[in-house]
């Protein structure tokens, strides 16, 4: 078997669907997390032996880096059963992270600007005239993609690494409160969040990881 | 052979990495364009029919539905052999094409910017401190990717759908004046950017194609 080293920050972030793909198939692996509480300096040390100067990064028997998160995913999902069950499904998980990973940029907008300590007033603008333009028209695709469905899941009738990547971004938006509890749409995604979350060889992870904002 | 239909505006833009995957194999396919001078009554008819609301759109067989270019592109170039080699190469592939797509925010920022008409001082504004500095970290990437390289593509020995959405962006790049004549890592760029579009069975296609500014 193969010696997988995934690098990233003590996060959940871009790498914690990649972690899951290991979970779900008890493939073991070296889970190297650069501390957040100094990883300006661990982070600087690091930066320049990266592809991208980014991370994640997961290191393949030593002997090749793959870097950016949806890649290192898609290799993973494919190695584990879980990448879709044809051309056809594979086509759909990455049209669908593509999807994601779209909205993600107003996401991290919101982010950022919070962080940056932005007026509230600058906040709720962006909040209001960026974050949730998208993440609406994000929701209306999530949601008319499972009604269609039907299997619960959002790719053919089961698991793929699309249902990791965007569960786990649902579990964020709900910890910074973007999931409205009187409205439909969201609390059905709120549903197939806790489905996947639910799935088993994944809820023992769940339970015991560290569950950071993002 | 299954039949394509590939529908997106009348631009290079998104669809033209698959529009030469078609070529470059000789594979026939339907090049359905919406005319950009009344897109939105022919958008607004066409809009609902497709899975997220947006183009391009890859339909295979009259069957199913492909958005997302590059899901398209992915799929095409597993098919018809532009994927890379092996699992690794694959990887990598979709690894370049994901940090294009996180540059290609800065890039969307700055041209919808200058269509909106936004005064001098704003553009300015976004070129020099959102789209260079985000422009110069990609640059450096592909630089060093090609130097490691020395095959003069982006991917192994040979040419993936990689060098084709990169080769490209570095051409709508040229003709919105980002590429520099005095740097070398914009020359070095322009002309891996000139034999990516030399290849052969793309050269007829690029010579006859109509070629807008993005």
């Amino acid at each position: 078997m193969p010696q997988y080293k995934l690098t990233y920050f003590d996060l959940r972030g871009w790498a914690e669907p990649a972690r899951q793909l290991f979970h779900l198939s008890h493939t073991p692996y070296d889970d190297v997390r650069v501390p957040m509480a100094d990883s300006e300096r661990s982070w600087e040390k690091l930066k320049d032996t990266t592809p991208f100067g980014q991370l994640p990064v997961l290191n393949v028997d030593g002997k090749f880096d793959i870097p950016q998160s949806a890649a290192i995913c898609r290799y993973l999902a494919r190695k584990f059963g879980y990448a879709g069950k044809d051309e056809q499904e594979e086509a759909w998980a990455d049209a669908i992270v593509d999807q994601y990973k779209d909205f993600s940029v107003a996401f991290k907008t919101l982010i950022f600007a919070a962080r940056a300590g932005k007026p509230q007033d600058e906040l709720l603008k962006i909040r209001y005239e960026i974050f949730n333009p998208s993440r609406d028209a994000y929701f209306g695709i999530l949601d008319g993609i499972l009604k269609k469905n039907k299997s619960g899941y959002l790719v053919g009738d089961g698991l793929t690494w699309a249902d990791l990547v965007i569960a786990d971004n649902l579990h964020s938006l709900e910890k910074l409160k973007a999931l409205d509890d009187d409205n439909e749409v969201h609390q059905n995604l709120k549903k197939y969040k806790e489905k996947i979350y639910s799935t088993p060889d994944l809820e023992d992870h769940i339970a015991t990881r560290m569950d950071t904002e993002v």
